[in-house]
């Protein structure tokens, strides 16, 4: 291959500046999943293609990443199997699939681990996911997943955590005006029940889910169409209200809904969550309470919710709570909650409102640059003694031209360089030059780590 | 599927217990790899197959992940290919792979991206690979490959920083009595035509290789088979003698090598890079002049090294400088360096001495445990603050028996918790119970924060 390689579409690399901003996001996150009392998990890349088929729906299927077998994978072929179609020969010759999402492979990994693992099990997982998608804008065929799940507690201070939790998050990544819809997916049974048609439930949930991209109108054609009477629909109607605080939210679900298990648990829960939420002093303004909320998969068994920030039109992270899932790997039903950060959203949200702050592109903190060769030698020692006191420094090697030494240092936005040549050597000094403000000053060589100390706020981290 | 799944063999899922101790062993790499001025990158887990065939020899090919084409992959096969056997049909129904290494990636990221790239472009990343290996103790599948390169730099102050780099992070691991077994690959070419079987030089790396794992004898007799004479291999006998200072290797090797372009730059450059390390102060011991070492890889074209830890038989990282691997993608040859760790191995070393933390498993610094519902809310409002104050902190739901919780904070190894029952809520206090010495005491709840952060020492990370 002599002509310069093409990437496969929908898959991207990640240059240093977006991985420092990547990173910053990530660090962000982790942070707060930690402070809450999560701990770090992973699973492979790879699964058993059992462990991911008939997880995803029909349209999810289509987009796993299949594995073809190592080897002579045609071994075990017949030309029978070769020609009933490439469906038949599937199974034939691939065995393993890509991850398609962390929510399975945790459910396979609570039964595959049942018997080591205490519950509650807290964990969060950062790790990339890949789906055959068509390429388009914003839609990617790898890209990361941050999820947070409590496995094996039914106690609505998960719901109280998870909610404040966003805030502390969004509040860290100063992304202001954030809202979390939520709503409680009992309401649907509830209401399916009210209007004698409990067999329509997940219907209506996957009708109502398309609300934010079709519009109220084609929504309502869409149950029509869907069998829903006239009489039923407005029966309904009061879901499309205004979202409201979820203390007037509690009111109206008392109002329109009639007494049944259903609606008594629903309202039960948010009223519990609410009382959580004021002993925990999160500010009401950031909830919602969005009766149309339906969140389109169908295991959610509980509250849900969606994080959107205002005046875009992505939400930046999900979730809510579900019973049944481990189920599908053959384990009793287990209470848990799970919340998931879409991280390309984020960074997408935060690059355009420019809320990504400067500093974390500076790496590093300090360019050394002697003149000649003579001059690397007391420049090796302090780049020495410069790391040793955690401030993140850099060589630039002798036998260039100065002007490409320093433009190496804007280019990688180091703040601050400095230049050593003969005289500066002979006197024990440093040409300190700061790259953001443009002024020079000489400074003796033992004076150098306090003053970037005292001058870099950043890059010194250990 | 009822049944529990199996894992695929070779392939490993990660608990929290062993993520805490492998992020903090990429933590210290990652902050290292930063004091240094490295940057991170990231390429898709997913390149176009030409990106990675021909690239890691027969048995590499062997071992590639192949991506069977989406859709009806049959769609453009006919019969005759399916006759020909699955190594024709191969390119007909896949077109993509998994990343088998990083430095294949990183030279096609070079190619990709040379007209925004500056040189010297110093990058680290930290990403798993994937092997069809046949499973076995100690090989897996997909596993964690942690490198850094300088691509565009022929300065041998990049050897000097990858040597003390390699100091610096087995000091931060707390990794006594490592070694890094240093050599040139021009020893080679100067010796092969000393021998006069200029020719021989790849096949005499090749079996020098092996020395490790099949010891002197052997390597000798696969020599003889290979053609080298009774005489050639008299001449290079030397190269068996006992590891040396850097110092006394380069007498060794002006002592050995005859005057030729090869040794005189081998020599040179070892000189050199002495020099810089005493500049840099770095101790003589670290360093073993191995002229035996040879690195399987073909592509390194300088120096060459590898990292052990005496007294166990796994090299913990490798690498050197090679010139040409930008040439396999159509670009001009780029002086550059490149050096790797095997996280796993780092792992499995630092395991099996004991060497890793113990409060690295302590994620959580608290657990509030409140012993009636009526006692939750002054535990939330706590929680908040404790959480403001930097403390990872959880809440145990009330409900259930208090040895349920007291269980719950042993096995995730969070040194405190904090009971809350009606006595203490009416008298406003907390007690404090310290998991891991045993003793309670009572606190007021607006001493618990300073009491708890002067205890802790770890936990406290932002």
């Amino acid at each position: 291959m002599s002509t310069s390689p093409t990437q496969i579409a929908g898959i991207h690399d990640f240059s240093p500046e977006v991985m420092l901003k990547r990173k910053y996001i990530i660090h962000i996150l982790e942070t707060q999943f930690k402070q809450y009392g999560f701990l770090p998990m992973q699973t492979p890349a790879i699964e058993h293609l059992d462990v991911l088929t008939d997880k995803y729906g029909d349209e999810g299927e289509q987009l796993l990443f299949k594995i073809l077998n190592s080897g002579n994978f045609l071994d075990k072929v017949s030309l029978q199997d070769y020609q009933k179609g490439y469906k038949a020969l599937l199974p034939k010759i691939t065995k393993k699939g890509l991850r398609y999402d962390l929510t399975i492979p945790l459910a396979r990994y609570i039964a595959t681990h049942r018997h080591t693992l205490s519950l509650p099990f807290k964990r969060f997982q950062i790790q990339p996911v890949w789906r055959a998608e068509k390429p388009q804008k914003n839609r990617y065929r790898e890209f990361y997943q941050c999820d947070i799940d409590i496995i094996g507690s039914n106690s609505l201070i998960c719901e109280a955590e998870m909610l404040t939790m966003i805030g502390q998050i969004a509040n860290k990544l100063t992304l202001e005006r954030v809202t979390i819809a939520l709503n409680h997916r009992l309401i649907f049974k509830a209401l399916s029940h009210q209007i004698n048609a409990p067999e329509k439930e997940i219907t209506l949930c996957r009708i109502l889910d398309k609300l934010d991209k079709i519009g109220q109108e084609k929504v309502i054609a869409m149950l029509h169409k869907a069998g829903f009477t006239k009489s039923q629909i407005q029966h309904i109607n009061w879901l499309f209200a205004a979202e409201s605080s979820l203390e007037e939210g509690i009111q109206l679900l008392k109002k329109h809904l009639h007494p049944h298990e259903a609606s008594r648990q629903a309202i039960a829960d948010l009223e519990k969550i609410h009382s959580y939420l004021q002993a925990m002093q999160m500010s009401a303004d950031l909830i919602a309470f969005t009766p149309t909320l339906a969140r389109g998969l169908d295991y959610y068994t509980g509250t849900i919710f969606e994080v959107k920030v205002q005046g875009t039109s992505t939400s930046i992270a999900g979730g809510g709570r579900y019973d049944q899932l481990t189920t599908l790997f053959g384990l009793h039903p287990i209470p848990s909650i799970g919340l998931s950060f879409g991280l390309d959203r984020l960074y997408q949200v935060l690059e355009e409102k420019k809320l990504l702050p400067k500093h974390i592109l500076s790496s590093t903190a300090l360019l050394l640059i002697p003149l000649g060769t003579k001059e690397e030698t007391p420049c090796l020692l302090h780049l020495k003694k410069l790391r040793e006191a955690h401030i993140a420094s850099e060589i630039y090697p002798a036998g260039h031209r100065l002007q490409k030494a320093l433009s190496y240092a804007k280019k990688k936005n180091i703040p601050w360089v400095g230049i050593v040549g003969q005289e500066e050597m002979q006197k024990g000094l440093i040409a300190l030059k700061n790259m953001t403000e443009g002024f020079q000053k000489s400074c003796a060589l033992g004076d150098l780590i306090p003053m970037v100390k005292k001058n870099t706020l950043y890059s010194l981290a250990q």
